[in-house]
């Protein structure tokens, strides 16, 4: 019970008695650790590839977006690949890998909490659904070890009621 | 099939008809999208309260830890009260409230993905067990409305292999 986190007793002194340095939530922070980071995957995920169209989802700079981009590739969450249209010069663009792939329960862990705690006022911008029964998809804490976890192959990702569609310019 | 993340064709197309101003993600990070905050929740779930030490556990500048507090307790995520040891004078303590503790699942996706792809040296920091059964905890994607979640309540948190014993000083 010594680091029972709900404990009314400041439990502190155990706390200091460990090295956390390497603590599985800041080793991801120190890939995902700032906003743009997990904004740019979010839009990885809706199936952004190349650079001006990050740059226009998101509304950054192009350098804070270069610079998240690298980040991202150098950690094996994005994959960097040279795309030509005929007639015009490669662009790169830039894919999940299965590693990336791996993060969605994260992003969906945090979406959902502030689903839940938070309601946006027409309800959720996304639609999560799992592909063969169109059952909704939740992330959950289970020590059910019969129980495995869908993939982001397994869902179908369509906009939410409160998705509002942008009228064309 | 218009949002499929893991279609080969570029989608961004359909992506830039909506406007995504509400989504969760956009709006959990709007609190929490910095690598700071998520540290300090970090240190709230394994129990510490006082500005001291959240300052020592996680060796940032105060100024940077004051302002990450003080977001934390405007969403509600952290509250303030104010804790008297006999003889000195009032010192404020954080607690978790009901929608802190509900990030647990995000902060645990995290540490279970970096955890996954790159594993720590000497194995998890932390040993997450069903408090009931003794059970591995994980973090999944399910459709499986049976299903419920465990909460914090549930888990026994425990110094795991790689949690490395400090040195009393």
């Amino acid at each position: 019970m010594d680091w029972d986190p709900l404990s009314s007793q400041p439990i502190q002194p155990k706390r200091f008695d460990y090295d956390l340095s390497n603590c599985g939530i800041q080793r991801a922070l120190d890939v995902l650790g700032e906003k743009w980071t997990l904004l740019v995957l979010r839009e990885a995920f809706y199936g952004v590839q190349r650079f001006d169209d990050f740059a226009r989802a998101l509304g950054c700079g192009r350098g804070v977006l270069s610079d998240r981009l690298k980040t991202l590739v150098a950690a094996n969450v994005l994959e960097r690949r040279d795309y030509a249209e005929p007639g015009s010069r490669p662009r790169p663009e830039y894919r999940l890998t299965a590693k990336g792939r791996d993060l969605y329960p994260a992003l969906m862990a945090l979406s959902q909490w502030s689903e839940r705690w938070d309601p946006p006022p027409d309800g959720p911008v996304a639609k999560v659904t799992q592909r063969r029964s169109g059952r909704p998809v939740r992330v959950i804490l289970t020590a059910n070890q019969k129980e495995t976890s869908l993939t982001l192959a397994d869902l179908e990702i369509e906009p939410g009621p409160g998705a509002r569609r942008l009228k064309r310019k």
